[in-house]
């Protein structure tokens, strides 16, 4: 991985940005570009990702707020550059530290953030069967506990800060727990493919000293209609309005 | 309370059971009836309910699953009698004992169950404002701990058998931690006033020894349309039939 043939470069939000990535391995789907549409950044403020790969999730949200100051962090070097070139190329403010989250650089640990964005792999490494391209293995089946990645983010939410993640819903109560008495006025957004259908995902955003109970918002759904109709584009409107336009997505909507 | 004039009769299932309730106080709604209809007992199968107050879910459930044992426990005097009287005049098959859940009898605590259902109170004693009728504030506002609740729930459950219960969204990630490592195969299912709405309660159903990862199933929708049409019934067609007709609503629909 690295020449260039062994990229793709896929725009995203409508063209807004264009991201190259590794035609093998992890490949960014919609979750990053829902997890940066459900930020409430504001000009202005800090936002660290960790485990940013090539750098969706932050360049989504860079394209969508002007003059945030993002750092992403990211362990494997391939995906870290990808994402530093994929920055630079878009011109858009986001500085790559390649760097294991559970042993962040002093600067990073002596720092706090407006807002902590994570998308953490949806497998553990334990319970899959390896794959045989490394890159794709960690992003997509880590080797990080989830608690790690909770743990770590908790701690880098500054002030009234909030953190957002996107993660598989079997996972929710491994989340809670890992959050249980460091984060308040948790939100969860269950996401699911279409009306009637399980929620198989959720964003969950929760805030530095927040004192509001838990709650949970309306259903994201992905595509509209019972069943998928052949070749038909069939996301929902304002799922469409995320990826073909880069717009907001609230949590609480 | 006790005198047939403090009491109301009022049917539910559409007139398949009826039901005495103090007038004043905590009054059963549909929550109960929705809790009933969510539980998948079999003919023959034995229910213990923790905090039976008159009877109403355990009534619901004996309405649609003949040959069930039940045992519903009630710590105010006044409504487990009310309980037992409302067995009585139905004919149907729930036993009611006068205890604290967390003292229960001996013969209770050596006995498993194949379903322990419960309605446990919403609020804390100690966050509200105490009501002039006790009756109504411990059914409301509990003096008895959540997690006292589902302590000794999860330990009447026998081999295979299930939990269910009814409790307010904002106490989800409390009841999720306290039966985490107890009981698995969990689902959640918010329960919603419409569509697009917030879910302000949830159903949840846990299995003993269950290995199933958590789930969260499809939301419940409880009213049709997106506002209230004046004094139009306007339950959605699944709760409709559930409260007029006593159908059952398995948990994963």
């Amino acid at each position: 991985m690295g020449a260039t043939e062994d990229l793709t470069k896929d725009d995203f939000l409508g063209g807004k940005i264009a991201i190259w990535q590794p035609k093998r391995g992890y490949r960014a789907g919609v979750d990053p570009v829902i997890l940066a549409a459900s930020v409430a950044a504001k000009s202005g403020q800090s936002v660290l990702e960790l485990g940013c790969g090539v750098g969706t999730a932050s360049l989504c949200l860079a394209a969508r707020v002007p003059d945030l100051q993002i750092t992403g962090v990211e362990v494997q070097p391939e995906y870290a550059a990808l994402a530093q070139r994929n920055a630079d190329e878009n011109a858009l403010p986001l500085t790559v530290v390649r760097a294991d989250l559970r042993a962040l650089p002093t600067e990073l640990r002596q720092e706090r953030f407006d807002h902590v964005i994570m998308n953490p792999p949806y497998f553990d490494r334990t319970a899959g069967t390896a794959s045989d391209d490394t890159g794709k293995d960690i992003a997509f089946a880590g080797d990080t506990p989830l608690q790690a990645w909770l743990d770590v983010g908790a701690r880098r939410v500054g002030p009234r800060g909030y953190l957002t993640l996107i993660q598989r819903m079997e996972r929710l109560p491994e989340v809670l727990d890992a959050l249980a008495g460091r984060l308040g006025a948790i939100i969860v957004r269950p996401i699911a493919g279409r009306t009637h259908r399980a929620p198989e995902l959720f964003l969950l955003q929760a805030r530095q000293e927040g004192k509001t109970p838990f709650r949970m918002a309306p259903t994201l759904i992905m595509h509209a209609g019972e069943t998928h109709q052949g070749d038909q584009e069939s996301y929902t409107q304002e799922v469409a309005c995320v990826l073909r336009n880069g717009a907001e997505l609230p949590i609480w909507s």
